[in-house]
């Protein structure tokens, strides 16, 4: 994607100093843009762990390039890398629990590098290779999620006769929270740069922010035209006809469909169903939970902290401040996602192609899945 | 209603000082309370105007009160009134346009004191009488409100074995929004007063935060049991049987029972709808319109300016501050009310009883307004 004209990804090995990952530190965003070095395993852990980075795609390449910076800065004397990076696998593991794909990403390059048997030399060719083939791979997946989406713009631009397709979505599933492209965002992308013209609802997504904060920001810079809306919009616009399509991400989604995404996303879904607007949740296949059947009943649902409700978190004076919101004596709760049930999903747009949200469905794109 | 521990309308005339009105400033609540003395036209004008003072009910008794300083700050050469008032009527008319209310208190005082005669002792008298008689009467509309609502509480108190009752309210349809009890929130005033456990969910309500700020501030003032939440969770709470009630205010409500209010109050008539949870409406008849059929199509929705989604306005170091949330370069969309069709309300909760949302319900309870 493209920040001022440039090209970028969300992480890359420094193009003069190949010891050295670099990242978008996305806590400022949008206010400043900075590029961060992370040149030890610590700072990329604590980099994981302080949400300069975040997204499930992003923190399992983010986890990947860690484990090739714990092997070119393993002690001088070791010959054989594995006991290091185990240990260093062990803490970057623990900067985010919950996150499967850290764990993943951990799990895969220690793998690899048992593969490549005990010299330190093709060890660190190994770390290499395996961490640029997870990114990829992240990026490809969401690409072809890109490509497959794009067809639902093409339809419905087929009979609007030139005005843009309205489509909305809710916190930042975009390619902030992947290497590259986005989830939700990928079909956007590859309708505006096919020349279809689109138009994006982006809902604000309290109590983080990340509409407002990163989808707002990434489409400005890629040029996509949008529009930031309080959470509490979206069903008046589509009453109103100003919504073609909805498509959000996931944070995990059963094999029979029923979508965990950020909190608010199951009223947008209601909303959708009301009006008769579609309703996709984009997703690689990465994100599905095989065992869950009913997400609704099943999935637990983190609780954050007070601070987010009870503060307005922005840009003022050249820093990031916060502004008191509640008052002081007030209770708030802060439950950071919700479950909407398959009924409410139109269908999954995976990087096999665009499902039903029911276990037929999904087993019919990942039949290597489907239980006895 | 009580401030710490002090029995509060929101205006009143001055204890010591019968020509001065007095109202709490709410503009800096929750962060301070601030009485402020009206001593001209032009100052209660500009309480209304610059949003001291805000709510249907509130800004009608204020007119009315607005009138009565009218009166007591004429010019001492004048011997009827009349001609002063008319100009102070239209000035005091000219603040708020859309406020029906408005226009209703300053016809009403001109036409009392027409009646009352050209004499000037006799014509304030019946301003001050008047003024009181508006601010009463909502009080006493509010009142029974809460008297008919509290039917509810104490039917779903009877299942639930000494737990407290769950109710989620939108925006801030309080006493600050009238002259005391509030319209939706009677109902939970008046079943707390009676020893009936409740609890509120208080939506925030971007990009106002009239929940976060107002509701909050009062429910706690008067020792309510209260949870601030961002907009987006509801639907969550819902799906769990957290919520036993909804009751929402209403800025206008049709005669078929379609209900303008707060944008994002339709998102929460589907989630209850999707739950079973019984969703009320509160109004005193006032805020009946009784042309309209199809609210969804034909109640037109201010559009208020981009500052309120783009900043997030609260306390910091001693003072009201706002906070950048979004891009410079992202466009920004503030639709300030939605329509709940009527096939989502559960009932409609008045001064004369609890009604269906239906041109039959309506009427059964205003059988004077039955056109033929």
């Amino acid at each position: 994607m493209n920040v001022d004209g440039t090209h970028y990804r969300t992480i890359w090995v420094h193009p003069e100093r190949p010891e050295v990952v670099q990242i978008i530190d996305q806590r400022d965003l949008p206010h400043r843009f900075v590029v961060e070095d992370l040149a030890t395993v610590e700072a990329v852990g604590a980099a994981i762990a302080d949400m300069h980075v975040r997204g499930a795609g992003l923190i399992g390449a983010t986890a990947g390039y860690g484990m090739y910076v714990a092997g070119v800065t393993a002690p001088a004397g070791a010959a054989d890398l594995l006991p290091h990076l185990r240990a260093a696998g062990d803490r970057l593991k623990a900067t985010r629990p919950t996150a499967v794909n850290l764990a993943w990403a951990v799990e895969r390059q220690l793998a690899a590098v048992q593969a490549a048997g005990g010299d330190r030399a093709a060890q660190l060719v190994t770390l290499r290779a395996e961490a640029d083939a997870i990114a990829d791979e992240d990026a490809e997946h969401c690409r072809r999620i890109g490509e497959h989406g794009v067809a639902l713009f093409e339809a419905i631009a087929a009979k609007k006769s030139g005005q843009p397709v309205n489509v909305l979505t809710h916190c930042n599933a975009g390619w902030l929270a992947f290497v590259d492209y986005g989830s939700a965002t990928a079909p956007i992308y590859a309708a505006f740069d096919r020349g279809i013209p689109v138009h994006v609802w982006v809902d604000e997504t309290r109590p983080r922010n990340q509409g407002a904060r990163l989808t707002a920001w990434e489409l400005g810079q890629h040029g996509v035209p949008h529009t930031v809306i309080p959470d509490n919009v979206g069903g008046h616009l589509m009453q109103h006809g100003e919504v073609d399509l909805v498509i959000t991400g996931t944070d995990r989604t059963t094999f029979t469909g029923d979508v965990a995404n950020k909190i608010g996303t199951y009223l947008k879904a209601l909303a959708a169903k009301d009006n008769g607007v579609p309703f996709y949740v984009a997703l690689p296949s990465s994100t599905f939970d095989w065992e869950i059947e009913d997400g609704v009943r099943d999935i637990p649902i983190e609780q954050r902290g007070d601070e987010e409700v009870r503060y307005g978190r922005g840009w003022l004076d050249d820093a990031i401040r916060e502004v008191r919101l509640t008052p002081p004596g007030s209770p708030t709760a802060n439950f950071a996602f919700d479950v909407t049930p398959s009924r409410l999903v139109t269908g999954l747009i995976t990087e096999r192609g665009i499902c039903a949200a029911s276990a037929e469905g999904v087993y019919g794109l990942y039949p290597e899945r489907r239980r006895g």
